[in-house]
C-alpha cells in the first residue's frame, strides 16, 4: 500500500470567530500549513444576536438550536455569507487560495431533514453523504474548502447542521484517501479535567478514561458531543484527533498543547 | 481557428428573485440548457427590507447603494448567503451541479474600492480582473457557477459590486474562449419604447438607434448602466446580448421575445 498524503481537517467555532485577534492568529497558522487542507467553521455569536435583533426567538433543546425557518434564514445569512465569506477573503489575502460552500455546492454534503420520536428540530439536517470526488478535485486544484455548517437535502432544502459533526463525517470520508488528522478548535485548553480551571487540560483521553470520566460527570455536556465526535472518527479511519486552542494550530498540529483523542 | 463552445453568462435580477413562481419557471428553463452556462445574481427586495428591520438607513445615489460597513454585511448576508445559497440548492435539485460563489471565492472576482472625486460609495468595488483560469476549471469539471454580486480586494476586504456589470465582465473575459451569449434577464419585456406600455419593447436596438433614444430622453434612468454594459460587451468580444423577462428565457435565447441588442 503506497503512503497516504497528509490531509488535516479543522474545525474552528465559538469565541475565535468574534475575536479578530485570535482568530487573525489562527488564520495565519492555517495558510501557512504545508499539507491539504479543509476548515470547517461554527457560527458563534453572531446568530444570535442577529435573531435577537429581528426579535425571532430562539429555543434550544439539549445545547441544538431549534431551527424554524426564520432561523433557517439567518443561520444560511450568517454562517453560509458573513462568515464564510470574510474567512474566504481573509484566508485569500494570506496567499490561501480559499473556496467557501455550503453543503449544497457541488452537492458537496446531502442530508435528511432530522427525525426524532419526540422533538422537532425544525429544519435541521442529518448528513447521509460526503461528496469526496468534488472535494478532491478542488483540493486536487489547490483550492481550501472552507465549509459552513449548512447542509441540503437534494430537493431545493436547505439545512442546519452541526459543525462538529460536519467535520467528523468529512474527516471519516476522506480517510480512505488520505491520512486524515482533525483537529477541533476551540476557545478551551483542551478536555479540562477542572472544568473551572482553565489549565487543567490533559494531554491524553483514551476511549476507556472518557468513559469512566463521563460515568463520574466530569466531562462538561457541551464537550460530550465533541468527544462522541472524536472517537467516533477514529474509529472509522480518522488517524489522529485533538482538541484545543484554535489560534495555537502550529503548536496543536506537533502535539505541544491542547489534548491528542486515542482510542 | 476552430469553432468556439458556446457559453451563455445570465443576470437575473429584480422582481424574479422575489416571485418563487417565476424564479422556478426560470431555473427550469436554465437548468435544461444544454451548453456551458454561468449564473450571476442581483439582490432583490431582501437586503432593503433586513436593513430596514435592522433600523439600518440605506442612501442611494443615482441609483447606485451606499455601502457603509453594516450595509456590506447585510449585502453580503443576503446576496452571497441566502439568496445565493437558496439558488444553489433549487438547481441541484433540478440535477444542475451549482457552485456558489462571491468574487472572493477562488479569488474569482478582485476588485477595487471605488475612487470617486466628490462621492464616497463606501464599500463598492469595481473589478478588476476575472480569474478565467478558475472559471474554466470549474465548468470543465460540470459545475455551474452562481455568482453573488459581492467581490474582494485581494486584502481581506468584502465589497459589494453592481450585478450587471459582474456578469458584462465575466462575459467579455471569457469571449476570448468561448462564444459567449449574454442575458440579462429582468421583469421588463425588454427595452422598452414607451416605458408606460409593457408591451412596446422593440426587437432590435443597435448603437446608433441606442444613442438618438437616449438624446430624446426615450430610455428610462435604469435602463441606461444595463445598456451601457450590454454595448461595451459586445465591444468586447461578446457575441450576442439580449435583453428581456427572465423567465422566458428558452424565448429569450431563441429570439422569439426581448430586445436583442446589436452594434
Amino acid at each position: 500500500m503506497s503512503k497516504k498524503n497528509i490531509l488535516r481537517v479543522i474545525k474552528i467555532g465559538g469565541h475565535i470567530l468574534d475575536d479578530p485577534m485570535r482568530l487573525s492568529k489562527f488564520l495565519s497558522a492555517f495558510a501557512q500549513l504545508p499539507d491539504a487542507k479543509i476548515l470547517v467553521h461554527g457560527g458563534g455569536k453572531l446568530a444570535t444576536q442577529l435573531a435577537n435583533e429581528l426579535g425571532v426567538p430562539q429555543t434550544m433543546i439539549d445545547g441544538r438550536r431549534v431551527t424554524d425557518a426564520e432561523t433557517l434564514r439567518i443561520a444560511v445569512m450568517v454562517y453560509a455569507g458573513w462568515i464564510n465569506k470574510q474567512l474566504v477573503a481573509q484566508l485569500s489575502a494570506l496567499g490561501c487560495p480559499a473556496l467557501g460552500v455550503c453543503g449544497a455546492d457541488g452537492d458537496v454534503l446531502r442530508a435528511h431533514k432530522r427525525v426524532h420520536p419526540t422533538i422537532d428540530f425544525g429544519w435541521v439536517g442529518d448528513i447521509d453523504l460526503v461528496n469526496t470526488t468534488i472535494l478532491d478535485s478542488w483540493l486536487g486544484r489547490g483550492l481550501i474548502p472552507v465549509v459552513a455548517p449548512i447542509t441540503h437535502d437534494g430537493q431545493g432544502q436547505l439545512l442546519n447542521t452541526n459543525a462538529d459533526t460536519i467535520a467528523r463525517e468529512i474527516a471519516q470520508a476522506l480517510s480512505k484517501a488520505f491520512h486524515v488528522e482533525l483537529i477541533f478548535g476551540f476557545e478551551k485548553s483542551g478536555v479540562l479535567m477542572d472544568m473551572d480551571d482553565p489549565d487543567s487540560s490533559i494531554d491524553l483521553l483514551n476511549l476507556a478514561k472518557y468513559k469512566t470520566l463521563k460515568a463520574q460527570s466530569l466531562i462538561s455536556d457541551g464537550m460530550i458531543p465533541k468527544l462522541d465526535n472524536a472517537f467516533g472518527a477514529l474509529e472509522k479511519g480518522v488517524r489522529r484527533v485533538v482538541v484545543g486552542q484554535a489560534e495555537l494550530l502550529t503548536e496543536l498540529l506537533a502535539g505541544t498543547v491542547g489534548t491528542t483523542i486515542v482510542l
